[in-house]
């Protein structure tokens, strides 16, 4: 059934992180072949950082997308599979309600930790929320930027790899923080682009009885909407799954939630 | 009699938190299918809550809408009849002249006893009062905006499942603050939007002797603004009729209060 | 004489409060029907909250008018005439040179002691400047800004019934700071409107030896101005009176007065 | 001579009060029927505190105008004889280097001894500069405003009756703090207005050695400057003739000064 | 092999300070003649500094160019070349979440040390990282600001002969800052600026196997994009090649990267 | 030879302050007859102060003109040739890395110093500085600008006359702070302004074997830009003479400098 579908999806990993664990906690559901690429990158900079020569070396890659897209999913996912003997996660949900100087003093603790393993990865997470971004001003910790901004360019001491993943749903803040250089590549992680993704996640999901009444939720949410576009990401399309299946009609309630976000979608930008 | 009504009219809730008690002491009057359309998405929620498949979940909900329009109320009377085991309100009231730092730990602590609790609702209420929102500037405190943030999109962990039910009347703010894709729905809460949703206030209130009296009043404020949209919150207009009750011509005073109001809301978007 | 006549328009008050006290210290001079309208209202706030069902009750006035126009007057005249067993006043010149914090504090015990008395009434007189407010900038404390705006929201706790009036210049400041809909109604207080409202004031007062020089005075006002709106706040004008009294020539000191006040007014609104 | 013309201007006062005195160590030359007027003015105030009904009183009067006009001077002069038995200068030089809090703490200090007195006077002298005004920002003391403004709107307590006598050259910025309607009245302390005006200043110094030199130096500056005006405050041009007495050419320098002077102030307004 | 070429690119330096050692970790390529131009302007001021007549002297050079030119390479590279007996790096790396107050003293500090030798170098790296600057605002750190700046105009105490070597990529921020006066001269580090330049770094680098291999990788950038200028800097290009050798392509994954860069610049200039 | 010439120029003072004599140590060359002037303006107020009537006296005087054009010299020098008893430099570089308060009471307690001597004269170097003023923003101490700004318009005790000589580059800042008007007089310190007086400048400097070597640098400057206006501060231009001795080919060298420095002034306003 349903649940039990998004039980199987979910991978199993080597290493016991919680929060890194928590994080790909709804699986890797293999939508499109962008999925793939990201997951190549990220290989390919593990790859870098292991057989660097020397003793010490830095790279760092950047996931960059709208909200909901599976940002976080995928970093935890790649950092995961690395196998490096220390991974950890930076994440705002890590340092609610500490100080400034406090965040700064744990972040600088998690670099220092890592530079005592001969191969490390973090994970920054949702990194303009770490830095108190808003756009209201716009707002932010400068003391949080300058910290974060740093690490990221020191090279470790010696005997120490490290490879950085960040994520963000503000690129364009980034930029103006003077941050994007500080990376040694980046990549973006879009949202579902066809309605024949929608599908795929659908059918991973086991969401109703049948293929058809999948395929018929889709042909209705086409028919509804006009578009083929579903501009939403994955996270937020399992939201609405989790949410619909509790309806009397869960179908129609599906649907409904489909043509409203695709609705307001459009408004947003027409 | 008018006072009497007032007291029936609200509904009698199992659970006995005080705070939320008080938010619906004026009752829910059903006086238009809006009222009953947000109570029943107030019910999937919890159901989505209580019956997620794993041991930690998380959903949340906000209610949006203008001043005066009930959504303290509503959500007040939603968090009540989930019987769960921990329900609490967060609110301005709540928090009066405490600092910043005091009222991120208070609401932190909130979270950390719900997370105690297999069932939980919390209602932050008026968000962005206690966000410290003021349109001059505009000013606020973001270690509040970081802290709340950063709950409202954490995980609880293994063994509590959470519902968090958010009420605001400046959505638009929400939006700037990049708060709206913290929640997995929303909702709106509207105006009365007919002379008909007027009366049958009046009548759910025993307003006056009669019906007629009542339907007399409602034709005399049409008549002296030739609108047919009262454009009043639930909760200004009981408001009214409390103050026009103690006048030496209750009917007089109250038309006055409506045909005022309603030019004072036309002068201002006209 | 002028000086015996100020101190007979001033009534008596069954309450002692010497603030409120000294707030109409020069009397309730009643020129225009506006005074008896705006007493009026006070009166059916005062029997609203005196009458209210329940063991606890909350209602709030706001009066609003030009620098000089009467509103402490009025409000503390209305709060004194409630015969209310806590009547007190919120005043800047209570708290000069107090922190944010300690004003905080004080206003809150302000109401903490009012919580405590079946019928209370509380004049937060110049809200603007109590809150700081200043418009280059915009400056004001929203620390301040956020608890008032709070306890102006905060239903007593049982056994309390209580009246909050409150005073401003600056109207529209309150709405940017989204105060107005925090208060049930608000009342304009306005200057005098005509060389007859003048007159009456002038006869109050015994001003000069007789109706006919006063009337003269009217006069020569008009003639030298050519204008019949006389632009000035009670206060003002009373100050007037009381300067030109000591002068060589009083009759043409106060008309001079008068004329570059109505000038003044002009260039700077023409 | 020159240096002993300036000692004989000086009056002699009553009182001792060590900085009122420094303020007028130049003397009023009554080179206008405007210093009449200030001064008449004064008195006024001083007549209207003095005799005020009641035993508190309060008035206050604004001295402005542009910078080296002679405010403090004319302030000083109109405190000094009132022979009030409190008679005190709140200057920016009395302050240099405290903190704002030490600042409102004196300040604050200054009001309550005058309270103690039958008759006081208080002279604060250059507010902006008080209250840290500077146009970049532009920027000034909140904190030092609110305390002031409240000040100066305080009624004295009972058994004392107080003048206020402020000075400014930006009286514009007064305007938008909204201190204006802190005061009775005001009056403008302007430039020299006349070449006219000039020469009774320099008759009064007894400049150079004989009337004919000196109208020949009038007539000089006119000659060069095609002006009238001399569009100088007294302060400044004392200054310029105490410059000039040093040099080779006396009088060759101070038309130069003065001819500098007009074209600099030419070029920056046309 | 490439790891290998790497290495031996790389000069000895005689004074084995870690920091600046780890700077020129890539060695200096000799792509272009300005690279010898920039070394050359550094041998100048070195000589201008250690014979400078007197026993106290100063001077200051900055170096400016776009992110990952070899700014700081250069730097680290004449300072080490002077050898003189004190030669250090300050640099944000060094400084990571001190406070303002504790940076200043640290840099301080260090300035006072180079005071107490015959002939030092100090190189202030990323000068406006190590300000704090971030566009947003924008903002930096004032008194940061204020002590470098000073530091830098400062002429040393007798005895001692200080040459500053100063970099960064933001020199119009400089400017406003008005930093660029405190400098006695200034030099460009521009990016590579010809596909010869770029050929001569892959055959330095010893990328691939062969030298028709790396000249086929150039010639089909050019086809790909048209473009003749790289537009990029050496430290972006050495990192674009470190990750490009562990793919499973290099060659393809080599002029995807450079491609992709040229492609990304053009969007953002056009 | 160079460096022997420049020891020559600088004169011998009476007075050993050795910041004052440092600052003075390039000596002052007489290139223009507007070095002249301002000197002698210097010993007019220094003549004002000295003989001034009363046993108190203020006189201030201020020095501006763009970066490098020998201001602080200038000044320093003015002061040392008083020959009073009490000279002090109030300078940016007394003062690295202090807090503002700390600034703040060192300021105030050179004037008190200042105040115990009969007659003292103290530079205020760079005022802007001292103000920690940048155009970014822009931002400066308000703190340190009050204090300073009541210091230079405080009478000083009896006993006591003082001299203030303020040096900037940037005066309209100062004219924003409304700082100008606390001064007696202004002069300004101007580039060189024609080839001819930086031939003389050559001259007094011995610069390059002969004469005619001297005019045929000045000649062929004049050849590569098409200008005969040098646009350069005598500061400048001696950092640019010594950096060239030590180049190969000296003459070369300076011309390039020159040349460098006039285009980049042309391309900066025009
Ligand atoms: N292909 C996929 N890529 C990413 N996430 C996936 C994929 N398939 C399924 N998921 C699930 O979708 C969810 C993606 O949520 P995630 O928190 O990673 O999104 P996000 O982009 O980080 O959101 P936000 O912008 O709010 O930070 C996870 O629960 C993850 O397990
Ligand atoms: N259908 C209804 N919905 C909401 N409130 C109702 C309804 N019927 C009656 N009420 C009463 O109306 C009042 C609504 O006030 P409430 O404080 O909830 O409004 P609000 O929108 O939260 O106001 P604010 O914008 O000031 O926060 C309550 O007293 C409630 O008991
Ligand atoms: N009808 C009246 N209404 C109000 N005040 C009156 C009236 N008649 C006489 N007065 C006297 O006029 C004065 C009004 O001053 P008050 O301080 O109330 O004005 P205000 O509007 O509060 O001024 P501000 O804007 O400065 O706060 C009081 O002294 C009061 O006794
Ligand atoms: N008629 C006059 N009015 C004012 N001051 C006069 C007059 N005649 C002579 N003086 C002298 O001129 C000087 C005026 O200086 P004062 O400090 O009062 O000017 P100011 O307007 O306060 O200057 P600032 O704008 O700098 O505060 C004093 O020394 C005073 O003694
Ligand atoms: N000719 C060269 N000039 C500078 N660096 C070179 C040169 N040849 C090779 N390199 C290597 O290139 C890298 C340049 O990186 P560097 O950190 O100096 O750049 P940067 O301009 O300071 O970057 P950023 O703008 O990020 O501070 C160094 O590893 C250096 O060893
Ligand atoms: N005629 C002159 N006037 C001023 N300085 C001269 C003159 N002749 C030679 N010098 C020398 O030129 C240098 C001028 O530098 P100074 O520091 O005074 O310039 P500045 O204008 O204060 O610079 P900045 O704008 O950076 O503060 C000093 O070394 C001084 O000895
Ligand atoms: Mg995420
Ligand atoms: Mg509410
Ligand atoms: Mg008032
Ligand atoms: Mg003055
Ligand atoms: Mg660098
Ligand atoms: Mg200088």
């Amino acid at each position: 059934d349903f649940v039990h579908a998004l039980q199987e999806v979910r991978p199993a990993f080597g290493v016991s992180e919680e929060d890194l664990d928590a994080a790909v906690s709804g699986g890797i559901i293999k939508y499109s072949p962008n999925i793939d690429d990201i997951l190549k990158k990220g290989e390919l900079f593990i790859e870098r950082v292991r057989q660097s020569s020397g003793d010490r070396a830095l790279a760092s890659l950047l996931l960059h997308g709208p909200a909901g897209s599976g940002k976080t999913a995928l970093a935890a996912s790649i950092a995961m599979q690395s196998n490096f003997p220390f991974v950890r996660l930076i994440s705002p949900e890590g340092y609610v309600g500490m100080s400034e100087a406090s965040k700064i003093t744990a972040i600088q603790n998690c670099f220092l930790d890592a530079y005592k393993s001969p191969l490390s990865v973090i994970v920054i997470d949702s990194i303009e929320i770490i830095l108190e971004w808003v756009q209201i001003g716009p707002r932010f910790s400068n003391s949080l930027l300058q910290a974060v901004k740093t690490l990221c360019r020191k090279t470790p001491p010696k005997g120490c790899r490290l490879l950085i993943l960040v994520t963000t749903h503000e690129r364009h803040v980034l930029e103006q923080m003077d941050l994007i250089s500080a990376f040694d590549s980046e990549i973006g992680v879009p949202y579902l682009q066809s309605l024949k993704e929608l599908n795929k996640v659908l059918d991973a999901m086991q969401f109703l009885d049948s293929p058809e009444a999948r395929h018929r939720v889709v042909q209705s949410i086409e028919a509804k909407t006009g578009s083929t576009v579903p501009s939403i990401g994955i996270k937020t399309l399992l939201s609405g799954l989790k949410t619909a299946q509790y309806s009397s009609d869960v179908e129609e309630e599906f649907v409904d939630f489909m043509v409203d976000h695709i609705n307001a979608r459009r408004n947003k930008y027409v």
